[in-house]
This record gives structure tokens, C-alpha cells and sequence, in this order.
């Protein structure tokens, strides 16, 4: 069926349900051989790998919570809401294999915007292995809501899970964090992108295209070297005591030792504020937490110097004692919650 | 970890976000072996079924759109938004195997008002196989929006699809249609419902309580009668041309033969109009429609018979000539294209 054409000015009110679900399938490009059926039947068909699980998982993006349209790109919006899924596969050593978007647009959205979202979609999903397969398109009397499911699959003995921890083990964190916390608090204080410096620049990247860890995520499960795994979509202190309940320990974070984005650490000094509650509050940096015994540490590390470019740090440890703490100069503090979404 | 307790006229935003999880997953029940891990990871994980292909489906009923809150049971719209991606998996043969829930919540739904859209779709889960394995809950500015994913399974050689139609293939439908349609239009004249008779509660459930064909589908995949298959998400006119369209033949429906449902009658001649717009455009009815070639009707119609207690009738045909036609008094006149969302 040809792809009729449109002005970028017309809104997708005035191109019709049928008309952007084709569009959307035009764009959607080559399929892998194990997708039996894409975009345009009831439900998208997928051949499952031989000897792996099924990993599965769902997230949205809403406007005017998780993104202003005046703010950021459409492309931006597409990638993000994508990548916070594919984050989930990658802290369970998962590869991913198709996604799904749902979309509920209001009916002004220019068609131009959508095709912008819908870039920045694809975009990633070419890149990281998760296609197009399906999804939905409805008429929203508000906001725009983007909900993405992401398929994947791991093999059973590679699986992370958030409950594998141990008393003792080391937590280790990929990058750095805080970023995108600035990044957002930057984007409220001024939206004049020029007059961002080049780590302002960077904080406000990572706020809106942030990467999914998922190369990270396979080798180490590969590796079988860590226990337990989980991303940071709601910051650190949400990450640490999440995976500490879900393995049933207590967990101690090294204040001295979380490795802050610079650009987090440049926008705390001139705002008079301090960089650490970025760090350990701020979400969104979507790194990946990992919880490693003291026998595997060695194994651990090798597996993750084989991935170059990534920095790891030890920020805290797992323990027997229950509780959840921050230890900053010796003495232990409530470690926090993290990014609460009510 | 304790479920903590609160009062049913608290708000999901005094409650949060972590408290609404552990809410959902006290109350999600005993999950079946093939789950390896369900809510309250950062993603579910499910054991493949041996042999067989993976099928998902997304949806989402939005609120002022496909359902109002001042209307509508919680719990009637909680079964509906699992029903209409159950009712994707259905036509494609599929037997469910998980579901995911995705909510987007006003920060004022009651407590007792989400328990209810819960307790909707979980009675609903349990009922056809679909157990709640994960889902993300967030704030929504505006409407509540309800995003589902179901994922199903069907052996290879049972897939039914929309593109497997030849000419000369008959067109049989389930059930009667119309009804929901018209349980529509009943509760947007009158929200009285103790005025409505037993036909116009009939139609009132069926638009707010629809029954995925899920047995049917597996029963007609199974016998390998029918050469394609979709549901009417958008009404009869809408999917016997989306067949039509994807199997690369023309359709006549014939309109003598649509089984109208009797509440559809009653309410169009009581409004003085036609039932058969009702039953043609109207959309949300949920019943399946097949594709037999000649050949394959005797054994279709023999499995079709092993499921009791739904109707079948023969609508229309595939035919070699190109155009969507509805039959009518011997003339052929447009099939028009059904519900469009925008």
C-alpha cells in the first residue's frame, strides 16, 4: 500500500489513525529473521531463541511529568522513552530482540512532531537490536503518553536479577551519576541552549538521550560474576535500598566514594547547593548497579575491562544488618529514597 | 513485606507509587511455573513453551476517549483494557500466557477507585490464563490511561493471520454485533441504568464487560480450517476490509446475512434508524472473523461446532475482483470503513 503524502504541517488529527500506523510501518525498515510478523496484524509474532527466557517490560513517557514538548525535541522523546525500557533489559543481562509503542497523541500534534518522535524511536531500536513490531495509536484529550514494551531474551544461567545479593558483596556503579538530574535542573532554570557551557551541555544530553547499558548488562551476565543487578531510573538510593530489600539485606553507600558527573558537581557549586542529593536523588542517569561477592570480584572486573570505556566504581557494600545508609565521614545517615513519581 | 493499609479514600498520590506496587503484587496471586519472575523486578522474565512462537500485543483504553470514570466501574474498565489485547491474541489463535499494566493516574483516583480497576483486571487474568507480571505505574496530568501488553503463544503451523484470504473464501462471524455500539449510544442518552430493559443491559455489558473469543480462536487455529483471521476492535465494515486489504483480495459483505444483535434492533428503531450502521461501523464488539475457503468449510464448521454456545454466520466472501462492497437488496454499494480513533 503506498505511503500517502502529507504536509509536515498537517496534524495527525487531519492524517488519520490508518494513515500514521502506515507511515509508522514504511519507516519501520528491514525485520531480523526471527520476527515472524511486524506492524499491521492484530499482534506482532516473534520466534522465540532456543534456550533462553522471555524478558519483558513496559514504561512510559508522559507529558508535562516525564518531558516538555516546548523543551525538547520530538526525536529526544522517541529515543528516551525507548531507552528506559531497553535500560531494564540491560540490568537483567538481557538482549533485546523487539519493541512495541503505544501511543495517545492529542489531536494538534503537528505530523512533523510525530515523525520526529518516531525517528528518535527508531533510531535506537535500529541500533540496539529491538524493532518496531507493533503497538497502538489513540487520541489522547491531553497529554502525550508514549508506553513502550520492550521483548528480550537472556539465557536462564545469565539472568540478573534485583534479589541475588548477599551480605558482603561489593556494589559496584557503571559511569557516572547526577548528570541528568542537572541536566533537568538546568533546563528549568533557562532554556537558551546557548548560553550552556560544554558540561551543562552534556548534563542536559544525558537527561535526553540517555544510553541504555546494555552491552554492559550482557557481558557481565555472561560473566556470571555478579549477583544481582538493577538500573538507576530513579537514582541511586532508590537503586541500592530496592536491591538490598529484594535480596534481603541491609546496604551501606559510600558517600566519599559515588562518582558525581562533573557537570552535576559544576551546577551544585553555582547554585550554592551540594552535588551529592543529585547524585544519590536525582534519577534518570540510567546506569546500571551491580552487586558483586568478594570471590567474584576479580572474574567481575576482568569481564568489565573487556568492555572499554565505561567507568566502574565500588560505592558501598551489602550486609547482614538491615537498614538502608549513607556513610559520610565516618558516620552513617538515612540513605533516602530516591525520585518518588507522586 | 508487609502490604501497608490504607483508607479506601485516600488518593493514589498520598499512597505512592512503591506502596501501589506492592499493592498490585500482594494481589496478583500464584503465578504459573512457566513465570520465572514477575512483578517487582526491572523486568519480567517467562519460560518459553516449547515449540511454539511468541505473540504480543499492546492497547490502551483512555479515559474521555474509550471510557469515562463518571460512567464506568472501575472494574469494568480494568477487564476491558486486558480484554481488548486478549482479544488480539485470540485472533491470531494464541493462548495467553502474561499480561503487563501499564497505568498513567490523575493524582486524585481514589484508592478504592484503582483497587477496583485492579480487581477488574486481575479476575480477568486469572480467568483466561493471562497472569500480571509487570507494568510500570506513573502520574498523568490529565486523563487516566490504561496501556496493556499481552503476550501469547501459538505453534507455528496454527497461526492464524489477516493475509492468508484467497478469493472465494467465505467470511464467518462470531457472535452478534451492534450490541456495543448501542450500549454506547444508550449510556450517552441516559445514565439512568434503572430505565434500561434486559436487552439494553445486555448491550450496556457488552460494551463495558467484552469477552475475548480466546477459546473459539484456539479451537479454529487448532483445526487448521481457516485461512485468516482478525477480531472487530473497529466494527465489521473496518475489519472485513483490513482482511480484505492484507490477504491482496476483494470483499463483499453481504448485508442481509449480518447478525444484528436484537438490543441494536431495539435501540435503532426505537431512535427511528437503521441497526445496520450500528453493526457495521460501530466498533467494540469483540467477536472474531474467519476466512474458509471452500474447501475447508465442512471441517471448520465441525471444530467451530466443538465450541458450544457461539453463533456463527456466514457474512460475505473474498473474491478476486478489487473494492470493499457491502451487498444490499442486490446492489453493491461502498463497505464504508468502520470506528476511526481520531
Amino acid at each position: 500500500m503506498p505511503v500517502p503524502r502529507h504536509d509536515a504541517d498537517a496534524t495527525v488529527a487531519a492524517v488519520g489513525e490508518h494513515a500514521l500506523i502506515e507511515r509508522i510501518r514504511a519507516r519501520a525498515g528491514v525485520l531480523p529473521d526471527w520476527v515472524t510478523l511486524g506492524i499491521g496484524d492484530d499482534a506482532a509474532v516473534l520466534e522465540p531463541e532456543r534456550g533462553t527466557l522471555d524478558v519483558v517490560t513496559s514504561d512510559s513517557l508522559v507529558e508535562r511529568v516525564h518531558f516538555r514538548r516546548d523543551w525538547t525535541l520530538p526525536a529526544a522523546i522517541g529515543h528516551k522513552a525507548l531507552a528506559v525500557s531497553l535500560s531494564d533489559l540491560a540490568a537483567m543481562g538481557a538482549a533485546p530482540r523487539a519493541s512495541l509503542l503505544s501511543l495517545a497523541l492529542p489531536p494538534d500534534v503537528p505530523l512533523a512532531e510525530f515523525d520526529g518522535l518516531l525517528d528518535g524511536f527508531l533510531a535506537l531500536a535500529a541500533k540496539t537490536g529491538a524493532p518496531l513490531v507493533g503497538g497502538n495509536i489513540t487520541r489522547s484529550p491531553g497529554p502525550l503518553v508514549v508506553d513502550v514494551t520492550a521483548i528480550g531474551s537472556v539465557r536462564r544461567r545469565r539472568l540478573l536479577t534485583r534479589g541475588g545479593g548477599r551480605p558482603g558483596d561489593e556494589l559496584f556503579l557503571t559511569g557516572q551519576i547526577g548528570g541528568a538530574a542537572a541536566g533537568l535542573a538546568l533546563l528549568e532554570a533557562s532554556r537558551d541552549r546557548a548560553t550552556f557551557d560544554a558540561l551543562d551541555t552534556d548534563c542536559v544530553h544525558r537527561y535526553e538521550w540517555p544510553d541504555p547499558r546494555l552491552r554492559c548488562g550482557q557481558i557481565v551476565a555472561r560473566s556470571r560474576a555478579a549477583s544481582a543487578c538493577m538500573d538507576l531510573s530513579d537514582g541511586l538510593a532508590d537503586a541500592a535500598g530496592q536491591l538490598a530489600r529484594a535480596s534481603q539485606t541491609g546496604v551501606v553507600v559510600d558517600a566519599a566514594a559515588v562518582p558525581i558527573h562533573p557537570g552535576a558537581a559544576a551546577w551544585a557549586s553555582r547554585t550554592g547547593g551540594e552535588a551529592l542529593p543529585l547524585a544519590l536523588a536525582g534519577g534518570e542517569d540510567y546506569e546500571l548497579l551491580f552487586a558483586v561477592s568478594p570471590r567474584q570480584r576479580r572474574k567481575f572486573l576482568a569481564a568489565a575491562r573487556a568492555y572499554r570505556g565505561l567507568m566502574l566504581t565500588s560505592v558501598g557494600r551489602l550486609r547482614r544488618e538491615p537498614g538502608h545508609w549513607l556513610s559520610r565521614m565516618g558516620q552513617l545517615e538515612p540513605l533516602g529514597s530516591g525520585f518518588v513519581h507522586f
